[in-house]
């Protein structure tokens, strides 16, 4: 019996537990030693199963793909894959683990000798980081000695570059300039500056949520936060049995051990009598799951804990769950912060794995005699909700000190984490700013403890530092907030590859994470520079000094970390790593060149008014040209991840950064066709980016509704030719005809192998096979063939208001049309192109090219073009150094409140 | 009946509600309009009553001064005063306070018409704070431009400067070079690196705290912390009744509105029952006492909230505390938070007070049916352990967001500032770090709401946000770690006296808190640009600098707040602000300095092993001459400023500031000494400072003890000819005499008019009219007459622990005696001085000038000996900048855990 599922189990639990490596390794693993064997599931075998429609229509199917019933409907046909139950063993699934843990630290320690033996071998080859930043130091010595006068006694008292909003939980607070949220009412406000008379009308999207999403709306007077209160208690669900039986994971569940409640006691103040806490820990393969999930999505890049060692205490943990203190040395604090971080890992697992409303079944049935299960939108809601519980429960009971204890640090990291990916921005802030000082007060700025510690534990302590370094810097940057420390205070050497003196130990190689630092640092330098108050001369030479340092980080790069962007679009590819480093990189870009976005955009605005021709760009320089392409395809490639990444079943449909990322570059796409034309040129990834906003949306994550509108609302409104116009219509429409959660489909295929992955995205490719013609707009409707999915896996919600909803949806289609047809009505229109307008544009788009199809210029002539300003761009530079209309002072600096209610009251009333 | 009141207690209520003017406004006093009228107090009449020495004995008082019995044997003779019971009516004491916000509305408004009239008069004279900004921006531009470079991409990866410590509750946590404690570990560090084969022997203090203290001290495994756990809960006391008649304060509560509690329904997570929680209302009377004692020792150079409002909210909350709702429109979590400040006033104003013990009792009176009365040391801990549970409801039931609501700055910036002062470092450092972010979330750093708030309110905002900038700056500096902000990103302005829009807002005058500001960024400065990690360059240019900016700073002072530091000592005198102000300024001084002492120091250390003579500091140029004179000057204006505010009862016995300043101070002198000989300059004030640290001490602030350990360790070490050999000998039995609770008598006779006060230093003064013979060491003894006073007031504790205590601290007295010869016998004794060695210090006492009598220097003057460094000095500050002692790298990386633990060790093995 046991040899038998041992048997069965070889071929198909891989998938599952090689989530990790279907992303950020993929380099890795074609070279990796123990590829061969797992490549032997490459090509799934047929199944016999009924196919999704015939299956949810309980008939039996005839098979085949597609499927004769389905052929004879004309319906795309779908198989759920994998089909097979997965019958695997514990022994088994840990056996793959060391594998794999084992694997992790040969790799590295190959990369040590490797890096040892070229360093020996061949000095002249610098790969040691140290002497890269020494490079760069030198570069840093040429910037104009006015910009470095970061700490001035007496402040000039700069305008302030930053409005007031309000937050989820109606708290208002400051945002900044380089936040996201300010670029869309900056772009608006020059709108309406420019065109007199026209206000910008938000367009009314209908952003309908599923049945269950909208029902549970109702219920709450809170505007569309996950948190209306910190605890929310609610009866028990009353469907415990009703699992389907095609989700892998739930196979798994069947087979495992049973999840276990652990009951936690806890003495509150004020309150004599200790209470029980009841911790509902989920079942160990399904706890793996989501720890690997967490990692695939952030690992490499950042270091929020030791994949290792949680491990190990994880299956401690569940090998022993009543012994559990010899785990964690007895101290009931120690225990209930090592508790909250692992409820914060499966919760973020799980919302980066997207399977909420499987797993709330699941819960719901195992546990289904206590009533402490919580009702929540977001994924993995459940397990930070027990999260937070216990951390009241130390927040009572110890003071603020606790937060210097082992484990404090990562855990308030994670904390801050999935309060960020939950939009609690505030929240998130005060617990990124706690973990921050956390640090300082341990000296890990400073490697404090270098002398004390073993390699593994210094190593450890110095990537959870440089995490924290980079969430701090992120964060502020996002929100426009002052950094929480400079520079020149930190000491602490970047992550190196050690040689490891532990062997619970594993370490992703350091080389990605010390690229992510840098790339951080260079962003940062970006937000202080330029963000943080008016500039007190030409920003031209800022902006030159930072350029170079992007383009020397992306030279620096090893093969490994290096992409190739000027693939075609069909043969593109990236890793989720890769991407977590390249977006943060176009970020950087992107904000740099900023100010003169806004500057050509504002006097196209300008024009209009006069002439309705577009600014040629031939009449500026190679500097001007050079930069503007570097932003061009800084957007269009963020897309492009983004869009490989959702191809892949690899995007964070609930993170935060793959959100605010795809918006920046989709505001900076509108900015280029507001002042050049280029609407052809953009048409393709503008609708790529509203369909990622769309799945997310419809997945259920708010802020992503709201950036959709923003987006719709500026593309009518800078629409001056009526080129977006379908498009625009199209994504209205989505609205309504993507009823379909597409996440949940979604969340089923991501469960795969990389082999499988790629097979996936042949057969999508071969079912595409005018994939070449994409950039023709009637085309474009393609790319969402799988969301127009007759499977409407719609969650099975007991209540009948889910039939009323989609009742009402059919009356609100109507109106709907009506309303953005009006909103498109009164939109300004400018007069139709001249001639010359046409051909201005035709020019443009021989100027821009989002593709870099162009041979990638050598680093000397990037430099080159942008360090020799021709003579006719000074007054340029000056005028917009003297406007900087990108810090938002265009705005009137009471609107900006108005303006982000106003949206919400929108996306609040549909 | 109520008339026969009135009239007697216009002669008497006074002194309790003007003890602010007793300190900020001395100046301000004497020209005020109704100052005339108030003085008529001024000449206390002669009391029948009982000196303390009969009333405690229970005897008749024959009466006089000294009295005849006293004077018969041998012992000071002294009264408390004021004697009478102080006989008041509400509505008296409303009047005065509205007479006093009516002054203080009026002192603002013809401030700023004056102002006013000066600009429109006379342009040439710049009083505008914006003006003088600029003028000390053109001073910036001259630094050297590598100094200048504070956001590197990549740091140089500097030495750690800084080591990792224990906190009192036993967390290790990080110190950075600035901060107090490393000061003493680097001097101890010097002595063992030099004078090899001499390990530093930290002296085994008695430091006996009053038997009850020592008592509770007992039953606590945690060392030495006022908060082993958050809250204690303890029988309650068992002394209703035995309320000393000879309190000025007890008389007012017993005329008052009884203290009253405060039902607050609280529901905790967890929980399904709602729980009352009763918060403890002292009567009105004290509660304003305590507010505005708070008021007298911050107010003027800070601001935590509005004097006005905060005083009419809590008139409203006596007034119709059932009614309360009106106040805080219903909301409970805004009530908790105005709770939790006005808790927090409470307790800082109690522990400023110095009242505890005695509160303790009134508190246990009026409440002693309830159990919930906690039993702590540092006065004002019952009302900061009432405002942290209501805070820890605030955290459970609501979400860290609320932290940007209403009045939550205020709150978070007090709680930080009672955690401060209670030596709970780490937690305070997290706590001011909340305040610091949720500032930052509403843009106060930017001034983001200048557009919609009044001219009250961002006022108010502005000084709120300075303050806790300031907090920020001076928290970082002294424990060594980083800026959370750095200055070019705040926009904010200074504070001004603007026109008041709402009679409800009091604000103290612009100009000092404006001040306090400006050196504290001063001092930021330093700490950035000198203490953060190994100087790439000499750091003389710096040092010029900064010290220009110093220099321009106290010349920038108005007559208001300039003081004169060259009157001889008996007529010194200094008011509370500007003992802050100047303070500050005095640690700016050293902390640059400080790199210049530690090399001659060293060099010195380094002499003694071959060479019995000083350093000559003829051979030096006047720039070092200046330079040293002016952190010589700093260090005793610094210990004299304080002793001041001993004398006149406005010493903060628990205070964060002095202590830690004084300790500066005192270590500096020392170097001094070891230096260059000056020991007989510096023999008083070093006797000064070990005395306030003995009152600071046998109050129970244990941070003195700490401290005071560690300076007389420093200084039987650093004692190479046994010229402070009496007085470490003499501060050793202090310990042993001074059982009498300082603090008791000190408090009582703080509660006293102005003019009482003035009264009572002259009749200090004329009690001991040897004082121009202070310099004489024999006379030293004289400063501690007050505490010889045989009136012992030992908190009466009726436990049997006491007596026996009493009794194991005689047999100790021998063994400490026998300790403290061997730890001076174990110490370094150079041999005798030569006759050229006497020569040397001789001429070295001519050069430095403790006492400042040299006419004052121009500003010119001092820049020009400041900037033209003799050729000479090269080398000397070459090596300085290269050795860099003053950041600790000469110490065993290792060593710091343990020498601190050795302290506390011996602390609290004692």
């Amino acid at each position: 019996m046991i040899s038998e599922s041992e048997v069965e189990q070889e071929e198909f639990t891989k998938p599952t537990l090689s989530i990790r490596h279907s992303s950020g390794e993929i380099n890795k693993r074609k070279t990796s030693p123990g590829s061969k064997q797992l490549q032997r599931v490459k090509k799934p075998k047929k199944t016999s199963n009924a196919c999704l429609t015939c299956r949810n229509r309980h008939v039996k199917c005839p098979g085949g793909s597609p499927c004769a019933k389905c052929q004879a409907k004309g319906i795309v046909c779908e198989y759920s894959e994998p089909k097979k139950k997965i019958m695997t063993s514990m022994k088994y699934l840990m056996g793959l683990q060391d594998e794999i843990a084992n694997l992790k630290r040969n790799n590295i320690e190959l990369l040590r000798e490797l890096s040892e033996f070229k360093s020996t071998q061949n000095n002249i080859d610098i790969t040691n980081d140290s002497e890269k930043n020494k490079i760069m130091d030198k570069t840093e010595n040429n910037r104009p000695s006015e910009l470095e006068d970061n700490e001035e006694i007496a402040s000039t008292f700069a305008q302030r570059s930053g409005r007031l909003i309000n937050s989820t939980l109606d708290q208002t607070y400051f945002v900044g300039s380089s936040s996201m949220t300010l670029f869309g009412l900056e772009i608006e406000s020059l709108i309406s500056k420019y065109l007199t008379g026209k206000v910008v009308k938000p367009l009314p999207t209908s952003s309908v949520s599923p049945p269950a999403l909208t029902q549970s709306q109702n219920g709450s007077p809170s505007t569309g936060s996950y948190f209306d209160s910190k605890v929310k208690l609610t009866p028990n669900h009353s469907t415990p049995d009703c699992l389907p039986s095609n989700k892998l994971y739930i196979s798994i569940d069947q087979l495992e051990s049973d999840p276990f409640t652990f009951q936690f006691m806890v003495k509150l103040p004020l309150s004599d009598t200790p209470t029980l806490l009841n911790l509902h820990f989920p079942t160990y393969s399904y706890a793996v799951l989501l720890m690997d999930t967490f990692l695939t999505y952030f690992d490499g890049c950042f270091y929020f804990f030791n994949e290792g060692l949680e491990k190990v205490r994880l299956k401690q943990l569940y090998d022993e769950y009543d012994g559990f203190k010899t785990l964690l040395h007895g101290d009931s604090i120690l225990q209930a912060i090592w508790f909250v971080k692992i409820f914060v890992i499966f919760g973020l697992g799980e919302t980066y794995l997207g399977t909420k409303s499987l797993q709330d079944k699941i819960f719901t049935a195992k546990f289904a005699n206590d009533s402490k299960i919580i009702d929540t939108r977001l994924p993995g809601m459940e397990f930070f909700n027990q999260a937070s519980q216990l951390l009241h429960y130390i927040d009572c009971n110890e003071s603020i000190e606790c937060s210097v204890k082992e484990g404090s640090i990562e855990t308030l990291l994670l904390y801050a984490l999935f309060l960020q990916v939950a939009d609690r921005t505030i929240a998130s802030y005060f617990y990124f700013g706690q973990a921050l000082r956390a640090c300082l007060l341990l000296g890990m700025h400073v490697d404090s403890q270098s002398d004390t510690l073993s390699a593994c534990e210094l190593e450890h302590h110095r990537r959870l530092w440089w995490t924290v370094y980079m969430f701090e810097r992120m964060s502020s940057s996002k929100a426009g907030l002052p950094l929480g420390l400079t520079d020149n205070t930190i000491s602490t050497e970047l992550p190196q590859d050690i040689k490891i003196d532990d062997p619970n130990y594993i370490f992703f190689r350091a080389e990605t994470i010390s690229n992510c630092i840098k790339i951080v640092k260079i962003n940062a330098k970006i937000l202080n520079q330029m963000y943080q108050r008016q500039p007190s001369s030409n920003i031209l030479p800022i902006i030159q000094n930072i350029f170079k340092q992007l383009v020397q980080w992306r030279n620096q790069l090893s093969d490994y970390s290096q992409v190739d962007f000027s693939k075609d679009d069909d043969k593109f590819e990236i890793s989720r790593v890769a991407a977590n480093l390249f977006t943060e990189y176009f970020q950087g870009i992107n904000l740099l060149i900023r100010p003169l976005l806004f500057h050509f955009t504002s006097i196209q605005l300008k024009r209009f008014k006069n002439n309705n021709t577009y600014l040629n760009l031939e009449s500026y320089s190679n500097t001007i040209t050079t930069l503007l392409n570097f932003s061009l395809q800084a957007s269009v490639n963020t897309i492009r991840s983004l869009w490989n990444m959702m191809e892949t079943k690899l995007l964070s449909i609930f993170g935060y950064m793959d959100r605010e990322y795809l918006f920046t570059s989709c505001c900076a796409l509108l900015l280029f066709n507001t002042a050049f034309g280029i609407h052809e040129q953009t048409y393709k990834y503008l609708d790529q980016a509203l369909t990622i906003f769309t799945l997310m949306q419809n997945s259920g994550n708010q802020p992503s509704e709201l950036r959709r509108a923003q987006l719709l609302t500026l593309m009518i409104n800078l629409d001056f030719h009526d080129t977006l116009h379908d498009l625009i219509l199209k994504h209205s429409k989505d609205d309504v005809n993507n009823l379909t959660t597409l996440s949940s489909d979604y969340n089923i295929a991501k469960i795969k192998t990389e082999t499988m992955r790629k097979d996936s995205i042949h057969s999508i490719l071969n079912n595409n096979n005018d994939c070449s013609s994409r950039n023709n707009v009637s085309t474009n409707w393609n790319y969402l063939s799988h969301s127009n999915n007759p499977m409407t896996n719609v969650p099975n919600n007991n209540n009948s208001i889910g039939n009323k909803d989609n009742g009402g949806l059919e009356a609100s289609l109507d109106s709907l049309s009506d309303m953005i047809n009006v909103t498109l009505q009164q939109a300004y229109t400018a007069p139709p192109l001249t001639e010359l307008g046409s051909e201005i544009i035709a020019k443009n788009v021989d100027q821009l090219d989002p593709h870099n199809t162009a041979p990638l210029m050598s680093l000397d002539e990037m430099l080159n073009d942008i360090n020799h300003v021709s003579s006719s761009d000074t007054q340029l530079w000056k005028e917009i150094s003297d406007q900087a209309m990108w810090l938002g002072d265009t705005m009137d600096p009471t609107s900006a409140v108005r303006t982000d209610m106003y949206y919400k009251d929108v996306l609040n009333n549909k």
